[in-house]
């Protein structure tokens, strides 16, 4: 029995999302045949939707449906600091953390060694412009605890080393709530280095 | 920071899907957002194409998207034989064991003393219609192996009863490949029970 061409071809689709496989593709397919008309319409708007309404910030290069985002356009913002992340899915994670009130600069992917160092590609110029042009007394870079991050962070660090006054990098350490007999070696390392006084 | 509308109503989508949590939602969509303009349009299409081009074979109740299903217009099927499943999923284990070439009637549903027994809703008078007008040598009936599975089957089974010659049942036993020592208790008994000669 030949499969219905539908269904193959939204499993396609499907099957391009994270983490889904073939076979999950096709339990999902055969559910949505049980869906509402009206649940699928929306679904199938929603998608059509997404990049209609969402663009980069041409400001900080974070996700924004108006002209700039909310974080460029909120004045409660401390624009004193102004912290570089590799990804706007970064910035969600420290605003969901409520624990920064500074603005970002979302350089929009890493310095990758292996995969072929496309610098050119990150939001680095405009970084470069806006630090220039603006007053920052701290740029607080936070790309991830990688190979890849570490790379980024040295050289937009070096990039912009006598352009700020303070140039800060994450603490480096245990991570809350975890247990020491768990933790990698390398963490354990780095968290003996940074020890501090209590 | 207010969640950015667009990818907000695209997770909601996506948390109708089976076994997609509100993270995993989340992170689907966000990765949404890194596929191309025409990955998500063919997506969208995809999703408004299912409902519009697959409808229910009016002869058995498996899924069509010509005015009949492959299988009803497939005149090298053996049609002396009608399977009774339950879903049209089940149609498609069947034909992708190649271990059938009969006809199906699909009820779409089974038989739920809890969740209400709407035996209206079921394919069952077109089944006995079928069975009437037909010539049917032989009604396998295939449910499910569960309590709901086999009170349909009973009842399927008692309703053409005087209309058939033979009815007949899939065969319970050991899963091929399985192991007895994680074999349930039930299916060990229902192994014993249906011993065969070698």
């Amino acid at each position: 029995m030949e499969k219905l061409k539908a269904l193959t071809r939204l499993e396609e689709s499907l099957a391009k999302l994270p983490s889904v496989g073939r076979r999950s593709a096709e339990r999902m397919a055969y559910a949505m045949l049980n869906m509402d008309e009206e649940d699928l319409n929306e679904f199938s708007d929603a998608v059509l939707n997404l990049k209609k309404s969402i663009h980069f910030c041409p400001i900080c290069g974070f996700l924004a449906e108006e002209d700039e985002c909310e974080i460029c356009k909120d004045s409660t913002r401390d624009t004193s600091v102004l912290m570089v992340v590799s990804y706007p899915k970064d910035v969600i994670a420290f605003e969901n953390a409520e624990s920064y009130n500074g603005l970002y600069h979302v350089l929009n992917g890493v310095i990758s060694l292996s995969k072929g160092g496309s610098v050119e590609e990150l939001n680095i110029a405009s970084l470069i412009k806006r630090i220039d042009e603006g007053n920052f007394q701290e740029v607080v870079i936070a790309t991830n605890p990688t190979i890849e991050g570490e790379t980024t962070a040295l050289y937009i660090a070096k990039l912009i080393s006598d352009k700020v006054k303070t140039i800060t990098r994450l603490a480096y350490g245990l991570p809350m709530g975890g247990n020491l007999e768990y933790t990698d070696a390398l963490t354990l390392a780095k968290a003996v280095e940074g020890r501090r006084k209590i």
